[in-house]
């Protein structure tokens, strides 16, 4: 049987809930997940350490209890169930607190809340993304911080959203379609703004099976048209010596970090 | 002098980030900060090791290491600087091996790497985010997982995109504007799609705010229209029995995971 998981926190859990799946993802296995966040009051917390003793009646086996919990009397409570505690962050609190000298001082929801000074860099970077997507305007252009390069369908839209929502990033994108193929520049707004640009490319199968999934059987999703496309805009990339990457095999947050990493950018932090 | 910070990992370092972010933000303090990741190599980790070291040199403070490294000789490395290692992977894997009686077997990028099985759902999620944001279309509710709706500029867009990015959920997004007001009603597409809806509001001064900021003086962003509209759409959602919260005070994970909390809806994991 699957091991049972719970994430818990009296905020989002969305921190309990990424460190504990960097930890699973080390081991092969299947995990059956719970999260439940915003455990605020005594009686939520006592529901949920019922709902894990509940567990380890049931199956047998004590569950694993990862929790990001800033209030000392609900993680008490917690702490008193049956499941098998990866606190994190009190594990790592205690030595930090030591080293600096200086006392933690917990404040709810201050990880992923809105007091968080850079929270309004990051909604006018979302929306700077949307706007500024897929070349619907050339307007910004002077504005953006990044501008994505690439033939449609290599990742553009995705790695911009995740820059603006991750790293506060102000990124456009912007596509080189069949019609520019002929004659592939750079437009003026583009070229005046050449230290942002950044390419992306794919692989021309894997492209190819994307747009088949789109649009079946058509000129657009042709290997012969993906082929052409990537040769012409991965060619002007190096004329133009635009660095670029392979999202082939690239998750989003991999592809936006390397783009950070090679441009050498500064990252928010959210 | 700002404690020094180092994020460091073989992979994107995200996980690194948030946890060590999660970690610090429970002090009141100020944090020079510097992320590196990729560090793939021996060489490159010998960098590292010579950049931490000369951080103590300079500033006679050993500067606080957060690393989550998959790779046992990248990682001994870093071990040996003379900064102080978080190494959050490991202090929790090696309890857990025992305890789930399995061997950890580490792969790299398996955290945030393109092998995930969910991938293609989660980008499938992005697309539908985008091409169903602001009402542009009302062809594909039927195929939402979720419709938000409310006031322009009340948060609709970011949360549909973060729900979309973070949890892989299909997040179309609906205004009301200025010409709904007199007889506000759902459209059609909206009402046979009922359970899937979930309103946002926002207070009405803050509102005047955001929209004075993006058209100032205009009927649009005047307290006076900006409190009509939001009550008239409370009323709407109160009348039609549609969930709502406030996002005055929340940040846009905490607008999302309330939903999900408040919906019961499946989360996908990245």
């Amino acid at each position: 049987m699957a091991p049972k998981v719970f994430y818990i926190s009296d905020g989002t859990a969305i921190t309990a809930e990424v460190f504990g799946h960097a930890v699973l993802s080390q081991f092969p296995l299947e995990f059956e997940q719970l999260t439940i966040p915003f455990v605020e009051t005594i009686s939520k917390a006592e529901a949920v350490k019922r709902q894990i003793n509940d567990s380890f009646i049931t199956t047998g086996e004590r569950p694993l209890v990862f929790h990001s919990i800033v209030k000392a009397e609900i993680r008490d409570i917690i702490y008193s169930s049956e499941g098998l505690d990866y606190d994190f962050l009190n594990t790592f609190v205690a030595p930090l607190e030591q080293h600096l000298g200086v006392s933690a001082m917990p404040v709810l929801h201050r990880t992923h809340g809105k007091a968080n000074h850079s929270y309004e860099t990051r909604i006018d970077a979302i929306n700077f993304a949307m706007e500024n997507d897929d070349g619907q305007t050339m307007k910004h252009m002077d504005h953006a911080d990044l501008v994505l390069l690439g033939v449609s369908r290599c990742g553009k839209t995705p790695s911009s959203l995740y820059l603006s929502m991750q790293f506060g990033i102000k990124a456009a994108n912007y596509p080189f379609t069949e019609d520019d193929m002929d004659n592939l520049k750079l437009p003026d707004a583009l070229k005046r703004n050449k230290s942002k640009l950044f390419g992306l490319t794919i692989d021309p199968v894997r492209l190819h099976e994307i747009r088949q999934s789109r649009m079946e059987n058509s000129r657009y999703s042709s290997l012969r048209q993906c082929r052409l496309e990537v040769k012409e805009v991965e060619m002007m990339f190096k004329r133009e010596r635009i660095p670029y990457i392979d999202t082939t095999n690239h998750s989003v947050e991999e592809i936006a970090t390397k783009i950070l990493d090679v441009t050498g950018m500064e990252r928010h932090m959210f």
